[in-house]
């Protein structure tokens, strides 16, 4: 067993040196390779790629696995963790034909260019056809890659989120359907007439990134071991926990904007800086689910940065950066600023209280995709009444509705609903978290580095040992439960709007 | 035949990945990645290394090359060279015991720490053993090495020049050290007081970036194909003519030192965007050798920026950036400060006049190294018996004086004579091109292309096709001729210095 642990161990690294070269090929082209790099690295990229599948999938490789999996009771838990997930992913691809598996490749690649002009030209009948093959690709896929336990569109939820299903998903959204539409529409009656607002002000790029760099400071970021860069479409990067680097997008008419996307990614950049070393280099050393990781970034970014004794401590600094822009602003009012609720069509731009119900209807509309309760050409329709049904507003335009996100045409289903996932597990461990320690002192104390320390112990140290429902069984003694989130919203958004 | 050369294509494309991957990792660690990133980037170098060195060695691609290489009369000339460089490179590699290949990396990285700690405590003996032991190694690799062709030093020489011997380094540095040498002294003794001066005024980083980014379109750089950014030592870098990316030094004391380093870089820079790109992913894909590089780029920043013409052109730009710094200073003040020839220890640090003294006392020393007519522990009197002899002045401390520079740590030898190669074969380029066109006309205009055009015609777009000699003789009639080198220097120094 040791001997074949070590030759496990021997491939696995050359996977990560792969998978190292490609994520910093990447970096550098989302940060700032040449216009023109685009093709050549496409090649170099394609050989890698062939590289890194002949050598994860090679015979050898895989009778490693299946003797290392037929075995794993004599394994200790890291080395068994460890090869339940090569094992699971291994058999996953084992399962898609070759061919088929090209032949979605390229699919997707086209959509993404398909979906690109259809965005632009709001021509959604220019998009359909393709969406439709990617659904009919993605269902022979789940087809193929049915178990004993995972079946149908659970097969795509757990690719994200591993253990999450269709009931445990209808639980949640059933629960934000019941207790937070009825809110949200009294609070978006209200409006935003008379409340404090910084529309029309410039607010200099440079002094931005003064202020994200005080943040990293603030956040106890450690910058030996990572970095901040700008890039078009904010994202954090990990290789090591001794490289975690992440990006911010600064517009100078929209302040929160760039604050709060380092805030988000400072959450993500931390969970990966805190994962114990011992894990690099393996497929354990990086956070486990996409909601564990939303968890950490919208906990950062919403109940840690938009709380109102974080916008009291550091609004000080940023009055310092602006004391021409921000003169007649308070810190109270930069925290109504910065936690304004609006329905408006577009996800990425959504604040706080009405996100979640964005993702909702993605969430919808993919289940009824995959139920085959839908037809492509309704879509469109099936997209706006949802829209006015939950958040009372019809968008006047396929891009601003059902073309907006470029994720379906990149065959990613199964994704957005972690989105909503990562709020609420956000607040369900912030209420776990403030019976232990003083949060609001520590936010007040202007360092996070307690509250980093709380979570390195209860989740970010762990990497991916456990499943994200593990995780958070131990250390909030429950599944996921929707309703800290539903509590949190009202009691912030009532004490925002009807006080 | 032709089945041959697609499988030799297709394992060139693999090491070409590689080799890509390799380049993108180095860039990021040059110019970004975080500081405790090291080491794991050092682990996935090693396994990527390891990969390119099995397929570089593998049998299948020895046998592929042996047999091209026997039939190369069948292949076309671009073929036939391609073949030729693999076949040379690859005989080379696999005359050296991979053993003995493998302690001698040991050593290189061992004495690149001993070199750093001894260079910082001005401490000669503490580094001499490893230095003995380098040498004593590449004694040894260069017996393997040997050809019917070329022997001793030789073999070295050529690694970094093909074709250049002994015989012609002799002829080269003994026309500069009787036509040159008392020339130097004689503008030496003049020395440098009543003349203009910038020194003690700060010039801000921000606008030293600025003026070097507007170089970039005086030099026509291609920003679509590349880009600039900042690093501790300059450098260029080149992946394919679609992706050419250089570095700079900004200091804020030292104005001249980024717009040269920025004009040298540039040189190298254009040399590979302008190289044709069916080139791209080949053997013959970047510049053909360390003189031919170092003379465009040395031909551009001394040739072009550092003539008269130039300065007037867009001493304008400066003063226009650095109003109150520069109001009392003349474009002609500016020139004679950009040309200033100083007696100096640094090679790094040398002026245009001095720079190929320093490097003719490095080749003298390793001419004797190699002879073994000088023992280790008199390297450092025989270093500065040398520099009395042609500079006048004798360095104070072995740290500027034999310990100075970081190359004979890493094993390299043979290389710093290509950098005086580089300014002389600039020199002959010049003399044949402001034949055929009106240089200081193009320089005159604010904006190079047409000799970057010039250029690109007669040796840019060759690659690594034709060897430093063909083109040097196709282009100038003749090979290196060092007459156009010293009449150059002595006719501007004399210009500057004694009318």
């Amino acid at each position: 067993m040791n001997n074949k642990l070590e030759e496990y161990y021997k491939i696995q690294k050359e996977l990560n040196a792969y998978r190292y070269a490609m994520n910093i090929i990447s970096w550098d082209a989302e940060t700032e390779a040449p216009k023109m790099s685009h093709s050549y690295r496409g090649e170099q990229i394609a050989i890698l790629s062939e590289k890194t599948l002949e050598c994860k999938l090679s015979e050898k490789r895989q009778s490693i696995v299946n003797e290392l999996f037929e075995n794993r009771d004599q394994l200790s838990d890291t080395e068994r963790r460890m090869i339940e997930i090569s094992k699971k992913e291994l058999d996953q691809t084992l399962k898609i034909p070759t061919e088929e598996q090209v032949e979605y490749s390229k699919l997707i690649s086209d959509s993404q260019n398909v979906w690109t002009d259809a965005f632009h030209n709001d021509d959604y009948p220019a998009f359909k056809d393709s969406l439709a093959k990617i659904i009919e690709t993605q269902q022979k896929f789940m087809k193929y890659r049915e178990t004993e336990e995972i079946k149908g569109y659970n097969v795509l939820l757990d690719d994200f989120e591993e253990g999450m299903t269709i009931d445990d998903y209808e639980n949640f959204f059933g629960t934000l359907k019941r207790d937070l539409v009825p809110f949200v529409k009294e609070v978006l009656s209200k409006g935003n007439e008379n409340r404090p607002s910084i529309d029309g002000i410039k607010f200099s790029v440079e002094k931005q990134k003064e202020f994200c760099d005080y943040l990293m400071d603030v956040f106890a970021f450690d910058r030996d071991r990572g970095l901040i860069k700008e890039s078009v479409h904010p994202f954090t990067w990990g290789q090591s926990t001794d490289d975690i680097r992440f990006t911010v997008k600064y517009l100078d008419d929209l302040l929160p904007s760039a604050i709060y996307s380092a805030a988000h990614e400072l959450g993500h950049a931390l969970y990966e800086q805190q994962i114990d070393p011992k894990y690099n280099g393996t497929n354990l050393g990086s956070g486990v689910s996409s909601g564990i990781h939303e968890a950490q970034s919208r906990f950062y970014e919403n109940n840690i940065a938009r709380s109102r004794i974080f916008l009291e401590t550091h609004y000080p600094k940023l009055q310092e950066l602006y004391s021409e822009e921000l003169t007649d602003i308070t810190a109270e009012d930069f925290y109504m600023i910065c936690n304004e609720a609006k329905a408006d069509f577009i996800r990425i731009e959504a604040d706080e209280l009405t996100y979640c119900l964005h993702i909702m209807v993605r969430y919808e509309i993919e289940k009824l995709l995959f139920s085959g309760g839908v037809n492509i050409e309704e879509l469109p329709t099936v997209w706006n009444n949802m829209m006015e049904e939950y958040l009372g507003i019809t968008p006047k335009s396929n891009s601003e509705g059902i073309l907006q996100d470029i994720h379906w045409s990149c065959g990613l289903f199964g994704y957005f609903p972690t989105y909503a996932l990562g709020s609420a597990i956000a607040c369900q461990i912030d209420n776990t978290m403030r019976k232990e320690i003083d949060v609001d002192k520590i936010i007040a104390s202007g360092n996070l580095t307690e509250i980093n320390l709380w979570l390195a112990d209860k989740f970010h140290q762990h990497g991916s040992l456990k499943t994200p429902n593990q995780l958070l069984i131990e250390v909030t003694g429950e599944k996921l439960n929707p309703k800290y989130y539903v509590e949190y919203l009202i009691e912030k958004y009532t004490n925002l709007y009807f006080r």
